[in-house]
């Protein structure tokens, strides 16, 4: 018989929401305490969001932050829950600051805490102990290392718990896990997701479970918070690798499962080990559960998503909580009719719902026919509220009065396009989405508070050969759901044009994208230089031209808007370079 | 008679600009040989400029910052000035990624590398050991800090090098330093300049000197890069903390300095010390100097500037060195007749010349008659290019088209005006500034996509009021030297306004700008909390207020232009909060 009734909830917390998170919490602690848990964790930082970073430096978010973690536990005990141990993710201090040798942030006064709450109390607290510092994460910066491993011993079992990273490096944490004998190893995770995360991620958990022989409980954070989306895909794996449970991807979940972990033993005297003992709940017949004893559980193991629709699910939901937690209802982009902002719709109507996507043609004197009856199919086949706003009457004024020709024509009407955008967020409230994909922002082929404005940009992260991929397979899914499909077959398959002059197309001043994609991806996410990429066979002009484009626009990206990060380097925080650079 | 004649080299390098920043050095080189130096020293990073970011992760890069190094260092010997000991920064690699059991970038392939070069060989290399990881260093994030310490014997004297942070903290190189016994101490650095940052700068170089008992020598980078400006002020000290020479600030220099360290002793056996000798080069009458012997020296020490003053110089390089190093001749800006953009047009003017400057005066309906008169005398004041280009009807078939009113049809204004200034930019290629200053920036009080366009902002470290006082100190500065003052009176003197409805004052939706620069003070730049700022006796009402528009700006700031930071808590890299905050 099972010894241990575990639930690991999925949140999806607010940064800062200390309240509203712990509610989340405390809503989670009730179900799985009237499923019979007899253990239940959240992620990391669950209590203040992920990631705080520089809210970390302040002395009064962290005492809010202890403050809530405390106020979390008197409440569960109000609220009958008190027997059942919580293990809640949240940042602590004010510490002073560290002093070591070794290079450090000298400033530094939080930790990254996982800490035990059971009947009204703070039973023990743990600190995270390695601390990335690259890709987005700057945690080297903002929090002092921990320095122990915690082992709370529940029902018979001992429970090592620890924070993220530290499951993935191999010293540290995990090496005393094994010294320290545990039966359950418990990880509590805000780990986002990127594209092809599940190839290492469950893998690593697998390792872990065999190589330590523990059953391994990995708790992670659902949600999108600025350009990173948490994808939850907590899971519970055996000692023999098995899965036993595993939540659903981008999606809120309470996991609940009965495991069996190896029964504590002697504890051995090791250095650096946290021990605690807590109260098994009492779910004995007549305990808890006056009838029959605990509830039965069902099996709860969710298939993972294929690769592109994780790619859309991740979309949909970092939209969709980028837009929610900075207090929005609405949101307007243009609709051009080309696949860009085809599937920026559809996204944002799978994230909101149609009637809060507001799409605008926006016509010039250039645009094709095919781009307006496009933009209207596009609004027709996706249901969502529309209307044209020709430009025609806006630019002249700029033509005549200050004589544009060339680039600065093409690009007043971009611009222009971004005041009726902006107007109309302004009178109505909605949030801007700009539709600008990877392929662009790399070479900068897009007008700086032009077609660029927004507040979020869905497909930022994602290169135009995944565009038409994505649009494609939205379709195919609406198809096998009896539905309309939502991006015009016209917009998936003619030569994409900015349309800012007669006859203009895309390939006209850029490589094919099928090259143009290939040679960004060594470039930016590989960061080859471009003799290494010329090595490899790729055209020397072409290569010379595109990271020379890829160079002269960082200044354009960083006046960007953030979207959501899907591959291994994203623009923004994860790739940091100088504007001024001369190569 | 002193035993070394030291020359540092303050240079002003572009990063990526290998061979530029390969050939000051050598130019410098070669003006220290002719005035007799025995050895001569650059700063930081001075082969590839500074912060190089990530950069640092491309292997291509290091690649050619080591071709680099090797290159000069032959060139050095090619030129006749092989036997004079060059000390240079540069980063080095590829290396393997290390690994080590606390907390690391397990991505980082880089050192921050200083070498010696003679007779056109690398002789030594060393490696910077602490690598700061806070404020808007990144430097965990992309180096392999170093693990010994380089003492070079020339001229009977030991010479310990060491890099930049490894001067501030106690332990490791400065550690070490002592008990090698060195007589100089030579610190390459690439140190940004910040206000006050000479109150801390010269006491602990006066303080290694005299604890250690070393003569200490500081050689600092000059210029501006993106958002940081590098002042130079190289210096001197003697063992008795007396400063023998000090380098002018926000300029390149090379000083030269007769220094008389003790002599080298034998070298007791330490743990991680890397020693070198070198060659003496030939300064006797006869050898490199015919006619009797080394010319003398004139004593060389700067008077470090007042704080107003080195602010406005600060202010002058970083705007300068954008422009230039980003291949710009000339910029644009709006003119108000409003002090904000009188500044900023000094500031340019000061950096570049009037003939590189255009102000446009682009009034509305709601334009003060003084307004225009003040944009005017700005105009006429400095002497740059000026036009006016009214907005009127530029705005109007916005307001009839889209019906808008209230914050839209204010927000159209400023932005009409921004694409007029882009599309200037666009016809004749001028870098746009923006004018908006630290206090508007921190509460929002802009219109983004309006007055926030361009590519530089050059006050944008500067609080409202320290405006004012530039202002005044820069007027101060023109009458002392008989010249016009370059900033109107009226401009100084009336209530602030945006003009974007009638009568609207700054004062009618802000606090008076003395009360909201303390507030601020307090939240963005010492990181308290709301209630704590309260407990200082400002009103609650207010700071609620103020807190939450700088909490909800952030998305604002985000899409920003880069400026000089001048501050120690800036806006941008300096201060990293996410977006999506719920306090």
């Amino acid at each position: 018989m099972p010894r241990l009734r575990l639930a690991l909830a999925q949140t999806n917390p607010v940064v800062g929401a200390f309240a509203r998170n712990a509610a989340e919490v405390l809503q989670a602690v009730r179900s799985a305490a009237a499923r019979g848990a007899d253990l239940v964790a959240v992620g990391e930082m669950a209590i203040s969001g992920y990631p705080i970073e520089d809210l970390a430096s302040r002395p009064s978010f962290l005492r809010a932050a202890r403050a809530a973690v405390e106020t979390l536990a008197v409440q569960l005990a109000d609220a009958g829950l008190g027997a059942v141990p919580v293990v809640v993710g949240h940042p602590d201090g004010p510490f002073e600051p560290r002093a070591v040798d070794v290079s450090t942030a000298p400033t530094a006064i939080a930790k990254n805490c996982a800490s035990v709450l059971q009947h009204g109390r703070v039973v023990a607290t743990t600190a995270k102990y390695h601390l990335p510092n690259y890709s987005v994460f700057d945690e080297y910066r903002v929090f002092i290392p921990g320095d122990d491993l915690l082992v709370a011993r529940i029902a018979d079992v001992d429970v090592a718990i620890i924070i993220c990273e530290d499951l993935w490096r191999d010293g540290g944490p995990v090496a005393r896990v094994l010294d320290a004998d545990a039966g359950l190893l418990l990880v509590v995770n805000a780990s986002p997701w990127v594209a092809d995360k599940d190839e290492v991620r469950l893998p690593l958990v697998t390792r872990r479970a065999t190589e330590s022989d523990t059953v391994v409980a990995y708790v992670n954070i659902v949600g999108g918070q600025d350009d990173l989306v948490f994808d939850g895909d907590s899971v519970v794996v055996d000692e023999h690798g098995t899965v036993l449970a595993r939540a659903p991807q981008f999606a809120p979940h309470l996991l609940v499962v009965d495991i069996d972990p190896a029964p504590a033993t002697d504890p051995v005297v090791t250095e650096r080990v946290q021990r605690v003992s807590l109260d098994t709940p009492d779910t004995t017949p007549g305990g808890r559960f006056p009838e029959g004893g605990r509830p039965a559980l069902p099996r709860d193991v969710a298939v993972p998503l294929d690769d592109t629709a994780a790619v859309w699910e991740a979309l949909v939901l970092g939209t969709r909580d980028y837009v929610v937690k900075n207090g929005f209802r609405s949101v307007v982009l243009g609709l051009s009719g080309g696949i860009d902002s085809a599937v920026c719709a559809a996204i944002a109507v799978d994230a909101l719902g149609p009637a809060n996507v507001v799409g605008v043609s926006m016509p010039s004197r250039w645009s094709s026919s095919h781009s307006r009856s496009d933009a209207d199919d596009v609004a027709a086949r996706l249901g969502l509220r529309y209307r044209t706003e020709p430009i025609a009457d806006l630019v002249a004024p700029f033509d005549a009065q200050l004589g544009l020709t060339g680039l600065a024509a093409e690009n007043i009407q971009a611009r222009v396009r971004a005041l009726i955008l902006m107007g109309l967020s302004n009178l109505d409230g909605h949030l801007v989405l700009t539709t600008g994909n990877k392929t662009e922002l790399a070479v900068g082929y897009s007008t700086i508070y032009g077609d660029s404005v927004g507040g979020f940009a869905p497909i930022k992260d994602v290169p135009k050969t995944m565009v038409w991929e994505l649009a494609r397979w939205r379709n195919r899914l609406a198809a096998s759901r009896g539905e309309t499909e939502p991006i015009p077959e016209n917009s998936i398959t003619k030569p994409p044009s900015a349309e800012l002059r007669d006859g203009q197309e895309d390939q006209d001043s850029l490589p094919p994208y099928e090259v143009l994609d290939a040679v960004l991806d060594l470039y930016v996410t590989q960061a080859e230089g471009a003799a290494d990429i010329v090595a490899r066979g790729f055209d020397a002009a072409t290569v010379a031209e595109v990271t020379r484009l890829v160079d002269r626009s960082e200044w354009k990206r960083r006046q960007g808007a953030i979207g959501p990060k899907i591959s291994g380097m994203a623009f923004g925080r994860d790739r940091r370079l100088p504007i001024t650079y001369r190569p």
